[in-house]
């Protein structure tokens, strides 16, 4: 009996009562309802994201697509109501996909499916033929002895599990990030790897890597994991394996990219701001849905929810950072301009659309009471408090390094890797029904950080 | 108590028990054993669909390809032990896909996935641009006036389900199958569908179809369903939506295909043969797992376990039909040559390898209590009974039309539409656990349809 009577003489006070349902006292009930009216009733989220994939589709870093997102984006974001809409332009290196197939030549001739990975050397129209050497790892090509390896058409294989936390994508994505550069210095003619991803359609999956050490590019690829599957069956045969292989690709040089900012201004201009974000390129063959269309829409979209509101004590930001998958050169851009600045808090969304599971914080000692404030807001979400001093985002992460405090809410991953980086990354992967729990968490979030909105005069007089 | 009573006296005198469950006493135990042995231990028909899917690949019909999937049949045929393995070829129009693209011009540049549809005319390396006209239905193409199609590229849309019977290929696939001629009759550039499928991935389903009425020839491809349903919301902007469109195809004349035929001889040659089947050739972009590998595989497994048991009464033939996906040219050739010849049963696999879930049959009416008995014989594998005047099967429906009888083992078909005719058709769509349960219902049926096996010598002394 003691806790309902408790909690009446609480809620008397102060916490609302929605059909016989009541909040937690702990919970500032503004910033309940605003977190349950965002879980039914967002459609900013999914209206800049469909808008996004349908009228830009996919916007490589650096293309005249990514630059079609930007003028997209800067018209949404003062469509939407936000102040200070603007584009901070920034150059970069462009590499741009073109043809590219792959074929068995012998012993079994067939084609497969195969995407060239960002940074990928060409190997010109004629395409090169090879004869396979494959390995379980990056670790069994590194240990290979090069007269193995050179002349030869490196084949990478993994394992990647499909986890809610992502954490296949660290340990198992090194035949894609170190590959290259290890196949490279052994004298490899190319590489192919398996995808880095968890599914099994024909749909390979790209994603940058670099060449590093002074390796020389060669020609990159990603088979699809029933290609893959399919290589290793005929491996096993024991008969020489020789792939023909064309990965067409271009480097353009220097082009623009640029981030797209925009602001809910805060009633102190004195305040230091909170960051909201998301990346607004996306890779070529897909429309960017899940990455990281889902991503700049729940930021604006929480951000949107706290200026139909009232006004935010801070000022939020909203940045949509350009060319992320290249290599974070939106973010580095913003901390080159911004990272030495005080900020109260980074967020960034880059994990999909899937219900987020997890919040992480790292807001510094003094402030770990209004972490937890957040985490017991987050809760009725389904959400629970994962540690306090932890947080990243990929191009918030090296200012999180650099020291400045950030929040990471955990989107469930367990089926991200299925679709991330290839063509399937489209508007119909994501759940709208999930899509609203992240704005949900996203608004709640900045409810609490905000330092309190201060309601219109109109809304107040109803 | 009645029940257990009668049981227990049957079984006494006939049904065998396998650690204490009691057989029906209305399925010959040797019967029942063959049956419960290939659900839990055939390997056949895996071995089969695994070597020609990665040993051979895609073989589209009258290609290369195809005559190596033949070469690779007689051998392995001969290698399980069957008798009279032979080719017997027939001569077809040979088709073949070339490099294809779509792309939306305006208003929102972007590619599209798709594949040209089997006999598509072709747009020539240069490809073809044109405003896109759009329908939800072949019935609203038909109805529409001539002018409104005249010189643009028609889309047509269609709203498949996914249904266990497959009964939506028939009402939905009109699309495929008269879009092309209702368009071309209008004087369409091109046309464009909506894949005859039930996925969300990236994979347009390609298919048959033919100019009929003297309709001219004119491009005719299938979007995926992500990218139909991406036209679909730009459509929905009221713009005018312009598409460019590569379909690069060529007719090669007249080449050959072949049927590949082999037999389990009976002990009286003077019976009535049973024909077992399924076809061996796939459309060009996947490996033809489930389309129709599985079948082939599951035809010759159950005629291989029958041959390991002993000699049976009639004669079992199996056919792994050629150039069925082109229009069923296999199966007529046979009919042809075979069709005014009595058979004793017709019976054909082209449905995938998930569970078969129901048994139609059509021995006529003399042959009730077979067919009958039939049913009782796989009702252990969850599999109902269904009507005695009905059995159908693509290459062998047209004797089937003819009087011949014929047996249906229909199979799960929830998701064979997700994958019939793209490149997602792969090896690691088929469950061995399922497949191994349609080998048993082969086994059962042929066990029964078979007049007795006798055991041979060496087996009867153990």
């Amino acid at each position: 009996m003691f806790r309902p009577i408790i909690a009446a003489s609480l809620l008397a006070a102060a916490s609302p009562i929605i059909a016989q349902v009541h909040f937690s006292p702990l919970v500032d009930p503004k910033v309940a309802v605003l977190r349950d009216e965002a879980l039914t009733g967002d459609h900013y989220a999914w209206d800049i994201v469909e808008g996004l994939t349908t009228e830009v589709g996919p916007r490589l870093a650096g293309t005249e697509a990514e630059a079609r997102a930007r003028e997209w984006a800067v018209k949404r974001l003062n469509a939407m109501g936000f102040a200070n809409v603007r584009v901070e332009p920034f150059d970069m290196p462009v590499w741009v996909r073109g043809h590219e197939s792959a074929e068995i030549i012998a012993p079994f001739p067939q084609p497969m499916v195969i995407a060239a990975l960002g940074n990928s050397g060409s190997t010109g129209a004629e395409g090169i033929t090879g004869d396979i050497v494959a390995f379980d790892s990056v670790d069994a090509l590194r240990a290979a002895p090069n007269e193995l390896v050179s002349g030869k058409i490196v084949f990478v294989d993994h394992a990647m599990p499909a986890n809610q936390d992502g954490s296949g994508y660290g340990q198992f994505g090194a035949p894609r990030r170190q590959g290259p550069t290890v196949a490279s210095q052994k004298g490899a003619l190319a590489i192919v790897i398996r995808s880095i991803g968890t599914d099994r359609h024909r749909n390979p999956h790209t994603g940058v890597m670099t060449f590093s050490d002074g390796a020389k590019p060669i020609p990159a690829g990603a088979l699809s994991n029933p290609d893959a599957d399919q290589l290793l069956r005929i491996l096993k045969r024991g008969q020489p394996v020789r792939m023909k292989l064309v990965l067409e690709s271009s480097n353009l040089g220097t082009r623009q990219s640029g981030n797209v900012i925009a602001e809910v201004p805060g009633r102190d201009p004195s305040l230091t701001p909170i960051l909201v974000g998301g990346h607004l390129d996306s890779w070529d063959q897909g429309t960017g849905a899940i990455d990281d269309g889902a991503g700049v829409a729940i930021a604006a979209a929480a951000a949107k929810r706290i200026m139909d509101a009232g006004r935010p004590l801070r000022t939020i930001r909203i940045v949509w950072f350009g060319a992320e998958e290249m290599g974070l050169f939106g973010g580095f851009d913003y901390r080159a301009k911004y990272g030495k600045q005080p900020h109260y808090a980074l967020i960034e969304s880059d994990f999909g659309a899937d219900k987020i599971w997890k919040i992480d914080s790292k807001l510094g000692d003094a402030r770990k009471a209004e972490a937890e404030a957040i985490g017991k807001a987050l809760a009725p979400l389904g959400i629970v408090t994962g540690k306090f001093d932890e947080a990243d985002g990929s191009d918030i992460g090296p200012m999180i390094n650099d020291g400045l405090p950030g929040i990471g809410l955990s989107q469930d991953g367990t089926r991200y890797f299925d679709l991330h980086h290839t063509p399937d990354d489209t508007l119909d992967k994501i759940d709208p029904a999930q899509l609203r729990q992240n704005v949900a968490a996203w608004t709640t979030v900045l409810a609490v950080l905000s330092g309190g909105i201060e309601e219109p005069k109109s809304r107040k007089r109803r």
